[in-house]
């Protein structure tokens, strides 16, 4: 029986062996919601990198990267937009590199570089990802990227609304993904609602993202499954 | 506001500042539900302890150490007895210090040793340490022992009943806290069948100790609080 572990912190990340696992990558607010809508609007890659100075730094490559960095919620100056979903529309990203300021999501990528195979999961393209995971028959390791190493309820609904549909199938549950799916049975039939009681929902009220995070709420609005190649996340064939 | 910070596993110890907080120990099976049965039947002190050679040591001591050391669940030859609750009877402890081997509870207490103070939390307990720790006006962090730093459902389950009790009072609790609270709500009703989905309640019925299990899930059957005092654990006064 394979296993379904959830990882609920990228700093628990050592305690499993991620070269026996497929790895999803998750975090929700909001940059794994937006690399999933990039990728699925025809960006060629996505480029993850955790500074804003290694993401300014792409624009001496002279190539015709995009680039997104933001600072408390607002683009950068000099840069070409923030980590809004809205900024990943086919208009913006068709064709082109996007490199992306990510602290948390690519902090949780590097610590499972040693991966099978890393995928990048959010709400959006939920069933989809499932669906692709059910076909592969090996072990799964959700890692919830969190805030700072800590853990995080959004993501880990997310985690939950994964073992909700793996669950049927012949997996073994670790604790952390029971847990994570009876969390989500409390929240999905209103996952905004259910979300509202999170320590940081204040600050993201401030930042004034609200719009953002409804959007990333959305279940199944896209199929496209980023997959880590190298350094860069590319649409899964 | 006092924060209300739950830590699902010794390994998150780090992201807090533990010096600002008054810690609980929780590693309902069974270590710290045999501290607090152990201190309230009289106990004159417990010392936890990583390792069962550590345990040893105390024999060459020459004092009237009682030792208690499990290994797959079995008391280990030359010790007085192991991790079960039921031997923390009057009959047994009353005056005598005892020696306890428990790697996870030892590792999330030597981890929080900067605190303010320390004291240990079970089923059993909970009232009495909720009771006293709304009178502490302070910074409260609830730290999950687990299992070899993974975590696990029945920590956080009683972090969650901790939870419970305090959420009234002058409290902000983080998402961790929020979770807990959740899973306690879902699993309150009947708590040992809770329990049962989770990923080792196989390996403890493997161990023949399901009536430690029913026993360490009473609520409130005594009101000692153990806290550490140096190396010591004793009833707080």
């Amino acid at each position: 029986m394979n296993q379904l572990n959830v990882c609920l912190s990228p700093a628990l990340i050592p305690l499993y062996n991620v070269e026996d696992h497929i790895v999803v990558i998750i975090d929700i607010f909001r940059a794994t919601s937006s690399i999933c809508y990039g990728i699925e609007n025809g960006a060629e890659a996505i480029i993850p990198v955790s500074l804003v100075e290694e993401c300014a730094a792409y624009r001496e490559k002279g190539l015709d990267y995009l680039l997104a960095a933001e600072r408390d919620g607002k683009v950068v100056e000099g840069f070409d937009f923030g980590n809004s979903p809205f900024s990943y529309t086919k208009e913006k990203v068709a064709g082109k590199t996007v490199v992306l300021t990510t602290t948390n999501g690519t902090h949780a990528l590097h610590l499972s570089r040693a991966a099978k195979k890393i995928v990048i999961g959010s709400f959006l393209n939920l069933t989809s990802m499932c669906d692709w995971l059910k076909l592969q028959n090996d072990n799964i390791l959700l890692v919830c990227a969190g805030w700072k190493n800590n853990f995080n309820l959004e993501d880990t609904l997310f985690a939950g609304a994964v073992v909700e549909q793996l669950k049927t199938g012949d997996f073994k549950p670790d604790d952390a993904a029971i847990a994570a799916n009876d969390l989500y049975q409390l929240g999905k039939h209103d996952l905004n609602e259910y979300l509202k009681k999170t320590s940081h929902s204040e600050r993201l009220k401030k930042l004034g993202i609200e719009k953002d995070i409804e959007f990333c709420l959305q279940v199944d609005l896209i199929t496209a499954i980023p997959v880590l190649d190298g350094e860069m996340l590319v649409k899964l064939q």
